[in-house]
């Protein structure tokens, strides 16, 4: 991975952001830039250097992954040790800005820290600099979300023909965990959703003891974290006997994913994909019943930049990766989702999931 | 679960902090409040009223879960509504305190909420009013974490068999998780650790494709979240030959930790296992290698108060549940760790992890 590039890059943004440094304390944000891949850690990246910070359980770790950056390990927090680097470092001078990431950093950790800094450096909510850097991605990290979104749908495919009543959610749920790791996966992505019958109507209903019914939907969301980085997917299966409604719910939900994805393209905005999808729900009466925004950015993380929803005004680039994964919830009686990762190119998109959007009756 | 009790529990604390409300954000508070298990929701705890805040996606479930709350559902994030409930509710009246969870809440949502908050509402970092409750366990609470730990344990008899060179750390860790799912569990409570070799000597080694080699320790850390109620425990295996300095490594932290939970009773301070550990691991000359602390309390977070660590001055207390894990760490060696979940009792403490502690060689 580019990590120098990456930090070069941030760096080169300071100025025009009105920035004397930026202290990065989102861990994702952290591996992006040096490749550390632990639990506790801060990076202070300046127009001229980039430090890294750590305790002492991971100096080992640090050694072996951060690239780019001084190290320094303490007794303290992160977050600590960087502001009393600062302090020490930053001595004298005229006014000095410090920028933070105030949707990561919380009031407590705060207020910690500005204890420990010097009187004549000003605090600043930075603008999300490296998520935004992160929107688009390059070459080597879009072969790592191919292998990820590969190594999903493979999982899906092996777990499908035991989806049949009677089986347990969590029992679906752990073979394709137990595969995804014997595959090499890092983890899943998230827990694991298998939703069935009325659940299927819960758009967040993670795998439980529920045995799957004679008949209706299942909702499987899953995803595997490979080399760090992410998949998501979601097919909803049928089992039994589909009603004439549920099979209307279930095509409306294909054709407005269908019809987002033809939405994505450079130069389209954010909200684009979810203003045609939501509008074909209309036309086939179901709108209200689609509760979510329509999809998101994935990377390091499961939910990054973009959000794909009404009110998002910036556009694709080529590089995205995001979902697109309309759904519609009837409650007490069934819900569809179907999504899929598809990257931005430089025409138009590519779905990078394979796996067919058919009806899947079992 | 006692969910009205604990409110009001928490509503006689709110004057003698001077307080006229909480905000309470934090979800594994708000789960212990009213019970709502999703992952989106805030909650608001006059003297007089609790209320509960959620989004669109989680109206089923809050009205099936939530105990003891009035339900506000909207199209807003949950802070956003708690903030707009209260510009609509406390329009007049005098000055008016709002506690907020400040080690939760971050700059940027804090900033938000302000935005639609009445002007002669004051925020106010609130003391950990709800973490210090949940230190004490009430006797649901300990059946739910008996449960847990036993299911732990009983994973780990499952597993220890498979453990021989050439197997790979993530193939047990897989195998861990998937019986896990098939008795029950909701998920682990933090990723497996299966540390082999020279990776034992990371405090934090997840379990990686590693293949465990033909001699050497291997460190197992894990738990389930059963119930909602974690369970967490560790043991140091032996494959092959155990050199005598790799053994009197063993031997010391397994003295360590006995003596440690020997000063779990109540009225001792929270820093009496960890001194006394320590004190035993300098006697064999390895404190220097112990680089974490002696333990924490678990329920229905994995790491919760107490902390058990130097410089903690306050006592433990009947109900509290904390694990008692001393390690020590040679870099580029080995490392070894025991932990054990232990519950206070009137008069000294129980050992609740039953698998025992001698040196596994298999």
């Amino acid at each position: 991975m580019q990590y120098k590039r990456r930090q070069s890059t941030l760096r080169g943004l300071l100025a025009a952001n009105r920035l004397d440094a930026v202290l990065v304390t989102h861990l994702p944000n952290v591996r992006y830039l040096c490749g550390f891949t632990g639990s506790a850690a801060a990076m202070l990246v300046t127009e001229r250097n980039c430090c890294f910070f750590t305790d002492g359980r991971y100096s080992e770790q640090a050694k072996t992954e951060v690239q780019g950056a001084k190290i320094v390990v303490g007794r303290k927090s992160a977050l600590l040790l960087a502001a009393e680097w600062l302090s020490k470092n930053r001595k004298r001078g005229g006014r000095w800005t410090l920028g933070v990431e105030a949707e990561r950093l919380t009031l407590a950790a705060c207020r910690r820290m500005k204890a420990s800094l010097p009187s004549h450096l000003r605090l600043k909510f930075a603008p999300p600099l490296i998520e935004r850097a992160r929107m688009v991605k390059d070459v080597e990290e879009i072969q790592r979300i191919r292998d990820a979104v590969a190594m999903g749908a493979r999982l899906f495919d092996q777990v499908l023909p035991t989806m049949r009543p009677s089986v347990k959610e969590i029992e679906i749920a752990a073979a394709m965990e137990q595969n995804a790791y014997n595959a090499g996966a890092e983890g899943m992505s998230f827990p694991t959703i298998i939703a069935s019958g009325a659940r299927s109507a819960l758009p967040h209903g993670r795998a439980s003891q529920a045995a799957l019914p004679a008949s209706g939907f299942v909702v499987c969301d899953f995803g595997v974290i490979l080399a760090g980085y992410c998949s998501d997917q979601t097919r909803t299966v049928a089992l039994g006997r589909t009603s004439p409604e549920a099979r209307h719910a279930y095509e409306a939900v294909k054709e407005a994913q269908q019809a987002a994805i033809d939405a994505v393209r450079p130069g389209a905005s954010f909200s684009k994909p979810d203003e045609v999808g939501r509008k074909l729900l209309k036309k086939r009466g179901l709108a209200q019943y689609f509760t979510h925004s329509t999809g998101h950015g994935v990377g390091l993380e499961i939910h990054e930049d973009p959000r794909l929803a009404a009110g998002q005004y910036e556009c694709f680039r080529p590089g995205m990766v995001v979902t697109i994964e309309p759904g519609v919830y009837l409650p007490g009686k069934y819900g569809v989702r179907i999504e899929d990762m598809v990257l931005v190119t430089e025409d138009g998109c590519e779905v990078l999931t394979p796996t067919s959007k058919e009806l899947l009756e079992v």
